[in-house]
């Protein structure tokens, strides 16, 4: 019952590449195809239809890759795009907004809990209904956009007095509500999570929903039973490859292969 | 000899309004189209080949409006996109770049300008040959990009402490090399003006090319016989109404007319 075809990932642009390192990590003989939208990056600060639209398009490049399985490795378009590409897709659709809720609810032990993540996740409210889902009755929880936070993470500016700063600037009402957990809620952030970490104090858990995330694939794997060995590692963009190779590598955490395509989905119309 | 017919002008997103308040002010006769790329901006992060492919497209919209001339109020679409636009064009197109370095040429004293752009811009090498092009021979010209202002005028941070100690590590080599004219090479960066000039100090005199955009439409209007009286001003973006609205009127310096349409410029194959 293997099914040897690859996993195909897509995100805006380059944060997803912090939840494909948790996939290769966990599940090293499974092929992956991932694909970056970075000609229209960033999505967090797009409205919900304009995401919808460009989550379809990039999953119908997916599809044509004949992936086994969709990840949808962006908050923004998890928390939009979800239930309209579950329903149009004929393969699993994996998304990153529960397993980082549930590793949340899991993990609070005072029952206060913040949510950090892009304007549109915030406003969409799909993060706090995820985590109310899966957390004690009674649990408060605090959510905070925070913008800046992916302009510094592609800036390379991961720890440094400004990083500092605007951690403080969002992040003091969190601490001011005395939580004790916090979700990254935007794969960008876990490049920050040094500056945060300090600023929180070690007495707050930080949820990087990633390895979650690569969790639930190899579960969905298993109970599918669509296991199965592909040594491709496949990335495409929608920019040109050079410009995504020069940041793609601090977000994977290693060297990335060579040979990046350039493929645009906005011809798909949906 | 008059054409009553609208001017169009377009931009990534909201900075091109700092552009198009200009010629409401100086122009306030001219109908004018607006159309802002919300749904794929920022363009400073992105390729020169996905620059001109999004102006294009956004051209062929606005030509669709039937405008008798074409703004790119964008100075990364102006430096990747301006000669490919002009030669495609059935009518004037005016840029950003040139009327700038031009004012930024005849503001120094001491021959030592900055430009302050997108990463685009400042890798396209445009600007800093333009300003070359107007410059007594001698100037010394120094270029820096400043990824993390665009984030800072959205987010609405234009004099903060944050601001400030982001001016200090952006601009703290001009300040240096002793420039006496900074060119705002980003159509967003008027907006964080007084934090700019807190920074470098009275002594050096900011470009914005706005106003000298303004008078160059003028001007064109004017020799090619193209005048005209036109109350329209039309608002259209690729992304939602709403969310253009809600962003909008700092840049445009004033309320935005209600009415924002909404128009996906990646329809058209270029």
């Amino acid at each position: 019952m293997a099914d040897n075809r690859p996993i195909g990932v897509f995100d805006s642009g380059i944060g997803g590449l912090t939840v494909l390192r948790e996939i290769w990590d966990l599940l090293p003989g499974e092929g992956t195809v991932y694909f970056g939208d970075n000609g229209r990056a960033p999505y967090g600060t797009k409205s919900k239809s304009t995401v919808i639209k460009y989550s379809l398009q990039n999953m119908r490049f997916l599809e044509e890759q004949d992936v086994k399985m969709i990840v949808i490795a962006c908050n923004t378009a998890s928390a939009h795009a979800y239930r309209t590409l579950a329903e149009a897709s004929k393969v699993p659709v994996i998304e990153v907004v529960t397993p980082g809720a549930k590793a949340a609810a899991g993990a609070t032990k005072n029952g206060r809990i913040g949510i950090i993540a892009t304007k549109g996740s915030v406003n969409s409210g799909v993060y706090k209904d995820a985590v109310e889902r899966f957390a004690a009755p009674g649990t408060e929880i605090y959510q905070q956009a925070c913008p800046l936070f992916v302009s510094l993470a592609e800036e390379g500016w991961w720890d440094n007095d400004i990083t500092a700063a605007v951690c403080k600037e969002y992040l003091t009402p969190l601490k001011e509500a005395g939580i004790d957990t916090l979700v990254l809620g935007c794969t960008h952030y876990p490049l920050l999570s040094s500056a945060i970490g300090k600023f929180m104090g070690p007495e707050v858990t930080l949820i990087n929903a990633g390895k979650a995330v690569a969790e639930v694939v190899r579960d969905t794997l298993a109970e599918q039973g669509i296991s199965g060995e592909n040594s491709l590692r496949a990335f495409y963009t929608s920019d040109e490859p050079e410009l995504f190779e020069d940041v793609a590598s601090p977000f994977l955490g290693r060297g990335l292969p060579a040979g990046t395509k350039h493929f645009d989905t906005d011809r798909y119309s949906v």
